[in-house]
């Protein structure tokens, strides 16, 4: 057994606050000295196995080959590991729905296995706790050269659970029905839309769109990005992974549209005489 | 002077907003460069020696040998240095009650010095900073192949403060009184018992357990773990510690039983005729 | 092209919440696998270029020789990169006034460039992430031996936006109008004045000075350290950078005084009979 990998990836719902994550990390320091953890994110909001998806599935495309782990309301599905990329890559992590996106961006599952054998893992003195008694030694295993298959048994990649990704609708008048799938540390709002969904429309630079968002309802300009807007205007951009999403110069477009992941935005060409709405833009002269 | 140790394990009330916890680590990466840093936690409390000490237990037996860096309300006592397990492990910390229990778990204290050298130590423009200025350069002193003898004078550690750890009591209807050690992420309650202290009142699967804590009165069943419980069932399980925790399915016990580090909780045999207990579960049909 | 430097010491806005700063660091560890990434902190309030140019500076006296990555409302200026010490460090970062105060530290600018260099950065889908696209290939570029000239064109030093320092003025009174630079994490108030600003009227342990801030009117008292101050007696003391500290032993002192960076503070000498300021330190006898 050779030294296979020597990075993990680490993204879990575990927060920063007490010491689990300081522990996996101990964990495969003591195992496998010479693999590096990289910690992508441990602030997952608790049990929210879609934000965790989507978080692994836009740093995928960043991760260095060597094993992921994404641990987000583990210990309630079985953990899974899933080769990728001809073996360049291994996630691992529980069989809720949260690998499958950042598994398709990979390139698609080869090999799978549940991680079910117990020498490869620790004993607890009670519950075990996955992402320490689990994941921790299995991630160290894959970086001192264990094959997968030595892990658990082998399992089809189709009887795992799959992720679920929402998909835009298209809107009575030629809109679109979006969602906010992410806000970011900025309050930008990623839409689960691109360029093309918006097409029929325009998406000409400097153009105007209607957003409705619940009870908010406002006009947006498409902008190459927030530093050419107004103080006030909502931009509409291609953010940096090429979907469309809702921003403002400096300000949190979220706190100002009262927008939250999995929030309806439907987006849609200019209403012209739209009855006056709350909203600083549309108390200015039109352009 | 070879190379001694090559990790150092970090635990901490500096918190991250500020760069307190990054600058100890250029420190360690400017003395040791081979050395790397494993943060266990530092958003322990500000001044919380207890619940950092409590954490600092719950870590240690995962460790990897080398240095184990405590830092929680230093600089009010002595700086000090503790040898364990036949020199495979230092921690080092303030002389102040946080080091004793993770001490006892690693096999009791062997040599023990204060951290007197000024000439391993940084110099402050003015007040010094323990964690910079003693500890940091100490760690890393360490790992170049220092030994603890040269990093300051002797000290005998039945001299040094003991840690303070809270026995439950009996109650005085056969139950317990116990209190909370720790809130863990996901809001689950760890208390300073186990099975063996509920033993005389019964321990198997299922069974109901009164559960009094100030003004709250629950019935909590025992359990594996918190998926099994229905929604609204306070769990009793023996947790990833092999400690009592009262928990629920995906939702903090903590924030349903009004619960922080420090409550006393006591435990007792189900109350057949307890007086409408304001909780949800009381409202339920007995099962 | 060598290994010229192993350590990136990184500070950033970008929080740790979502993965932005876990994605610059899987980045650099697939270009440069060799170099370790110090995480001085993430958590410089959004766009904050003040706030995250002290943090710099009090951090540049101890990170290692290497790299250092800035990002602090980055995007909107041009991205520079600056080397100093005769080779032995570059600071990377925007032009926004976020380095200059560290350049200054570290001995002032030698060669700068603009990075500018397109087969030096990442593609991006959208919005160029400045953190992810420029600022983390080229520091891992760096560490792999680029010359800081290969990354993009020359600049003059003169012609960056300098940092924005502020000066103490001298008051009527003989005292001296500060400003608190900092709040730190067990709420010390660091203010823009050393014990030199404040010699004309005394400085000696114990002294008590006259401390206006917006409504709040108290006597502190100077102290080497916080310790030796009664409780609820505000300390001045020199802090572990050389600066003047307001402070309270084990509680915060800007929750006290309602202090928040940028703050104006008025510090003078004791005015003897001070009209019944609403303050429990004034309502004791005087010692």
């Amino acid at each position: 057994m050779g030294r296979r990998f020597d990075t993990i990836s680490f993204l879990s719902d575990l927060g920063l606050v007490d010491e689990s994550v300081g522990v996996v990390k101990a964990i495969v320091r003591d195992l496998a000295p010479h693999a590096t953890v990289i910690d992508l994110t441990h602030q997952v909001p608790r049990f929210d196995v879609r934000a965790g998806s989507l978080a692994l599935a836009r740093s995928i495309g960043y991760v260095p080959s060597g094993v992921v782990m994404a641990v987000v309301d583990s210990g309630r599905r079985r953990p899974i590991a899933i080769e990728v990329a001809g073996g360049e890559g291994v996630l691992i992590g529980p069989d809720n729905g949260l690998l499958p996106s950042a598994v398709a961006m990979a390139g698609g599952a080869e090999r799978c296995v549940v991680l079910s054998s117990v020498q490869h893992q620790l004993v607890s003195a009670g519950l075990v706790l996955s992402a320490r008694d689990v994941f921790a030694p299995a991630a160290a295993h894959l970086c001192n050269g264990a094959d997968i298959a030595e892990l658990g048994e082998p399992v089809d990649p189709d009887s795992l659970l799959p992720g679920v990704v929402p998909l835009p609708r298209e809107a009575a008048d030629g809109g679109v029905h979006a969602e906010v799938l992410w806000v970011d540390h900025f309050g930008n709002c990623q839409l689960n839309v691109g360029l093309d969904d918006v097409a029929p429309w325009g998406v000409h630079d400097g153009q105007q769109v209607q957003v409705v968002a619940g009870e908010v309802n406002r006009v947006a300009r498409r902008a190459p990005h927030g530093g050419v807007l107004g103080a006030g205007t909502v931009g509409l951009v291609v953010d940096a992974f090429g979907l469309l999403a809702l921003t403002l110069d400096r300000r949190s477009a979220a706190d100002e549209l009262m927008l939250s992941p999995t929030d309806q935005v439907t987006l849609g060409p200019l209403v012209e005489h739209t009855p006056a709405p709350a909203s600083p833009v549309a108390m200015r002269p039109r352009r």
